[in-house]
């Protein structure tokens, strides 16, 4: 391998090995050894593990930024993109269930160390929270975009943690069931409020809508 | 200090410090430390991280079931005992905003360590899972009571996972309000159906409530 195709790999191991393990466990050891290279070539690229932390966490905001443009690129409308980020959750439970979610799990370790790094880390959470925000605002609920973008993450992340603990696969299929029905009534909630402002002069500012934070659901839960 | 206290004095000392810093940085030296006693005194009482790990976990069991018996004690009905749990984001918000929450962050870890003491850890959320759900069903969700303890405990650990990551003290405050709002809508909705129940012969089963994952809420967030 080249040098650059060297550093790469020890980064995306890194990436791995510290989703699977936790950075504290991942020595510069375990990383040579599952790149199949010297400990000495590793610290050649990185002389300390905190500078391979950075380098994981670029690599994670750049991924997330080509995510989250792919999202943009695909998703017909902001209910449909919404639903590319609810849908994470299905598409790695099987990472989920043994390892909780990549990003909570390294600001939650990187929180008790209370480690330096951690505001870099949480640009990934602060990523996520900017573009969900946007694609509130374009759902109509642009006063509480940021508040729901929250309440999202948040929801995520607590359907990430216990899938983790219980190790329950369902239970993350039942909870992404009412991700969804909330989305929709809250895409339902801004559909209704236009039909109403092109019908009649309703003051805007004045309409209580009153169901944001709602997550419908049958009597099948 | 006699055996027995000493013992006692580590337990809780390791309870602390493996919140504060996770399981993997609290080492047998930083134990023996913080109380003030030689490292070999504390390997006299556990000869492995591991046991004192089992004894932690004993512990936090311990105060778990006493906490779920005070709350019995003082909560004048099952809505007000389901409020002693969602309070405690508010009553522990400050070491919240700094190491997360102590049941979901120590399972997380030892989800990752593939630590044979998961499922011991992890009985302290059932414990909470077992007793909302009884709770759920005081409340007149039966058939859903599981689901919705499932859920109020996810949704408690988003909020510690992204209050601890953005260290947002006002994000706790504005969630437990919805946190409120969702409960009261349970309760409401299931006074509702018993107002109904006792007035007209409506048949058990066929009535969709259809807003049990549901968050009221005001235009102010």
């Amino acid at each position: 391998m080249n040098r650059k195709a060297t550093r790469d790999q020890i980064i995306e191991t890194a990436d791995r090995l510290i989703y699977q393990k936790g950075f504290e466990y991942t020595s510069f050891a375990d990383m040579a050894d599952a790149v199949g290279i010297s400990r000495g070539n590793v610290t050649f690229h990185f002389k300390t593990r905190d500078e391979i932390l950075k380098a994981v966490i670029d690599l994670r905001l750049e991924r997330t930024q080509q995510m989250l443009a792919q999202w943009e690129a695909d998703g017909e409308g902001c209910e449909d993109r919404i639903k590319s980020f609810i849908n994470i959750l299905v598409m790695n439970r099987g990472k989920i269930l043994l390892y909780g979610c990549p990003v909570g799990t390294l600001c939650t370790e990187l929180a008790k160390l209370e480690h330096s790094a951690l505001p870099h880390a949480n640009k990934v959470f602060g990523l996520f929270r900017h573009w969900l925000s946007r694609e509130f605002s374009l759902l109509g609920h642009k006063a509480e975009a940021d508040a729901l973008a929250m309440h999202l993450l948040a929801w995520s992340q607590g359907i990430a943690t216990l899938a983790n603990a219980f190790h329950d696969e369902n239970f993350i299929h039942k909870e992404v069931r009412h991700l969804h029905d909330w989305l929709q009534s809250l895409a339902a909630d801004y559909r209704g409020r236009r039909d109403t402002r092109s019908t009649s002069k309703v003051t805007k500012g004045k309409r209580k809508h009153g169901r944001l934070f709602l997550n419908n659901s049958s009597n099948t839960i």
